[in-house]
Order: structure tokens, then sequence, then C-alpha cells
């Protein structure tokens, strides 16, 4: 059965990031939320992306983009400085020190449709400040699946904003710390549960390489383990990238049931355990469809009994 | 298709623990590793317990393991009095602080198998000093198929006994830290295939709430999900929990394939899941072999996609 995949609209940041881990150190390389969504869900669906840089950025970066058909009339190019973050991870990757952040012309988003993303089946908020979102929230015509994530940041200064957001989209994708502080539940299900009630359809537990849970009104929470990566690069993006391939992955199969969301959870984390084998998105870059299905396919052999 | 099971010999640990968490204390409760898998193996197949118990153990705390038909011949009362370990788990229940370790009579435990329990054929062989398990591989007949446990406190003083163990066993479990601790791999995989080259065809990876990894000579790994529980009271035994149902598990089957041990390891999972639900090996004592199959295809549920 072939469909024609519904399009996706993504919202984020873009940006030029300084990286170190144990693996070594990258300067100024591609980073922000639409640079892995974009990258990723563009082998499963068109997509457009909403976000800005400074008019220092290498837009030739993002050529791989295009190639992959993603839309870029919707990327605001102002004057200024790309949003720089560098950051150094522990040897315990789950553990980072942020060492800058230097919002630059991101300070001054305000994120604007472009006629086309506005009437996108699929739409993705990434990580920005909920007013934002809000904003974007009246723009969107008649998403079929929205998918929202937020960080600490958000939840601590604006609590009122995120619980409204969640009111207002099907899935949440959240880390297990993120899940604590917005409902002081030590135990993730519970967690999830209690977030359930704010109205998302879903909410996705990320945990890093421990993998992450699908909570869902109905039926039995699905566990699902990370695919083991022997030797990890860089784990920044990996949430993104498994945001961007589990939309992308609902966008071209066109099926919102409950096994085929479980189906799409699977395939952002496999596309996630990409991301963290080299530095920001350089893996992705490279990545093909069958690499995706291939090891997706090794996954089901990895789980089954 | 029904099958006689084969008999398991387990030689361990029997201990009085008093052990707080944050959800309580209790003092004196029946523990040691003998007794967790005493209560969940005797739901699959006949055990033999090998353990040493002081003159004050209090003996009809084991009658519901004779109810379920464990034999309880090698079981050595000495004067003195019994192994008792007394800990407080963190609010984080994968930390906790060994308050008091007596060992009483336990420091002489020189296991000696009774004739039947040298002709059983699956031996688990719970943490203890591995000169004294080396002495037990030198009593048994012939095994189809032997689990080893060890602790650091082994790997730190005696890591050649561990060694020699690890060639002379079918399976190995251990936690993530001890697989580190022996292997100097930061990947769990990696160290895992490591001790594979020790000699043992399966190694188990046990991460606590976060699941566990098999890994055999063959085929992928099997990752398996921890069952979740929104409300543990203690993790005491849930180690000793999931390598007795697992065992057990075998032994009833009799099919000791790659897929089958995959299940055992599901087995093992929901087993565990059971006993942190209470202190120590309370919940055990009521737990029936249908509620184990009952949760085991509620985990069934939580895992296909």
């Amino acid at each position: 059965m072939e469909h024609k995949p519904g399009y996706i609209t993504v919202v984020g940041s873009a940006a030029l990031d300084t990286i170190e881990t144990a693996q070594g150190r990258v300067e100024n390389c591609l980073g922000g939320s639409v640079s892995f969504v974009g990258a990723v869900g563009g082998l499963f669906a068109p997509i457009h992306i909403i976000a800005i840089v400074g008019d220092d950025f290498p837009m030739q970066e993002y050529d791989f983009l295009k190639e992959r058909g993603v839309n870029l009339d919707g990327l605001e190019v102002a004057e200024g400085k790309t949003f720089h973050w560098e950051g150094k991870y522990h040897d315990d990757m789950n553990q980072r020190d942020t060492l800058a952040t230097e919002l630059g012309v991101f300070e001054g988003f305000d994120p604007k449709l472009t006629k086309e993303a506005m009437r996108a089946e699929y739409l993705l908020l990434a990580n920005i400040n909920p007013e934002l979102q809000l904003n974007v929230m009246t723009q969107i015509k008649k998403p079929r699946f929205t998918v929202f994530d937020t960080m600490n940041l958000w939840i601590n200064i604006n609590l009122d904003g995120v619980k409204k957001m969640l009111g207002k989209v099907d899935m949440v994708t959240l880390n297990d710390e993120e899940v604590f502080l917005l409902t002081n539940e030590n135990s993730l299900l519970k967690g999830a549960r209690k977030l359930l009630e704010f109205g998302p359809k879903y909410v996705v537990v990320k945990k890093g390489e421990h993998g992450s849970i699908l909570v869902g009104k109905d039926g039995a929470p699905f566990l699902c383990p990370a695919y083991p990566i022997t030797d990890p690069i860089d784990p920044t993006g990996a949430g993104d990238t498994f945001a961007g391939a589990m939309l992308g992955y609902l966008a071209s199969t066109s099926d919102l049931g409950p096994f085929n969301v479980r189906r799409a959870v699977v395939y952002g984390t496999v596309a996630a355990s990409f991301t963290v084998e080299a530095f920001g998105v350089e893996r992705l870059k490279t990545l093909t469809h069958e690499e995706l299905n291939a090891r997706y396919r090794t996954f089901q052999e990895m789980v089954e009994f």
C-alpha cells in the first residue's frame, strides 16, 4: 500500500554548536533541533523548517537538507549572530555542562509559518519558549498530529505556558528529569499518566541509553529499549532525531493507530542511535532510509522472544 | 507437551536482614540468596538448597519453602549466629549503604552437596566466595546448565577465582558495575562480549530498573526492559529472584535453545518485579505460578510493536 506522505512543519532552533566529549571536540558544527529533525525526517516525508539564523550562518551546510527535499522557505536570516551553544559531556554521557549559550538572533525569534507550512498535517514543536509554541498553534490550520518538546528551563520559569501547550498537542516528549520536575512523581509511569490528564494522547519518556516508554490513554505502556551503541561519540541531538524520525514515520505511513505509534517510537529509537555515532548531524548527512530499515530489523531481532 | 522438570541445586547464603528504604524498615527478615531462589524457583521445579544458618535461625520461616517442595536436607545448622546483613537504600533505590555485615556461621561455610543435590541437572551458584564455588564444581556430577553470580568484593580480592569460575559455567549474571570492574569496558555490550571469551555461553547484564541484556556467543543480544513497578518497596533479592526464576523456567521446560533462554530472562524479569513490591521475600511467599504467567503476558503486551 503506497501512501502519499503528509508533510511536516517543524519549528525550533538552528544553531552552531561547539561540543566536547571524551571522544573529541568540534567547533561551530551544525546544530539546533531543526537540523536534526530536518535531516532524519526528510528521509520519510517533506518537511518545512521554521527557524532563524544570523547572517554569519554557513548556508551551504544546509545543502544536504535541500537535497533531501526539506523546504527552507521559512528559515529566516536576520542581521546578527546565529545561536551558539557550547557544552562538554562527562564520561557518563547522560551528564553535560553547558559552557556557553549565546542566543544571538534566536533571542528575537518570532516564528511565522509560511502559507504551505500552515497547512502541514504533522507539526513538531521542538524545544523553544512555550509562548512561541502557543503562537505557532494559532497559525497552524488543521494538523492531524502535533508533537511537543520542552526543557527544564521552561518548566521552571513558565510552567503555565507548558501546561497550556500540553492541552493542545497529541504527544509530548520529555526526558525522565523533566517528568519528575513537571509532576513531582518518582515513578516515570505515574508521572507520565499524570501528564496525560493535561490533554495529550501520548507521553514519551526518553531515558537516553536506557530507552524510552510510550504511555497512552488506553492500553499497556510500551517499553522500548535503546538500540545499543558500543562506541557513542556525541549524544547531542539524539532527542530531536528521535522526534523527527518518529513523526516522519507517522507522516509517511499516515496511520495514527496505537501500534503504528509504537513502531514510530522504534524508528525514533534506531534513528537516534545513528546520531550518537558521530558529532552533531554528521552521521545523519549520509544516512539512508535503507540503513534505518536495516537497523529497525536488527532491533526487532534484539527484542523478540 | 509435559516435561518432568529437571531439578535444581542452589548454593548460596541464608541470612536475616535488617532493611531500611524510603518506604519503611524491617528487622531480621528472611534473606540471603537461597531464600529468594528457593521461593521463586520452587514454583517451577524441585530445588535443593545448600546453605548454612546459625542455631538462632527461625526455621519455621522456611515452612513455605517446604510447602513448595524445596528440599532443605542440605541446609546446615551450625552453632552460632546466622549471617546478618543491614542496609539502607537511598531514595534512588539503585544506591544503598551497607550498615552492618555480621558473617556469623557463614564465615565457616564449606558447602557439601547431598547425594541428591550432586545429581541436579541445573546448578545455581549464588554469590559466595569463588573458592567455595570452585569446590562445588568438583562435587556436582553432570549439570546440564550452570548459572554463576558474584559481586565486586570477589572481583577485587579474588579476580583469579572469578575468572576460573567463568571458564566452568554456562551463564554468568552480573550487574553493570561488575561488568565494568571485570572488563574495564565502558560499553556493557563490549564488556559482556569480552566475558564470553572466558568461557560462558551467556552473559546476563542486570541493570535494575533499566532491565537487562542477554548476550550469547551467537546471534543478536536480547534487550529486556524491566517490568515497570510504580511503587517499589525494597529491591533486596531482586537479582537472586531473577536468577531463580530464570533457571526454574529452564528446568521446567527442559529447553536450552536460545529463544527459550530469552523467555527465561523474561520470567526472571517479571519474577523480580514481584520481589521489589514488598520487603524481603514477603511477596514471594504468596506468589503463584498463575500470577507469574499473567505478568509475563502483560509484559508481552508492553513490548510488542
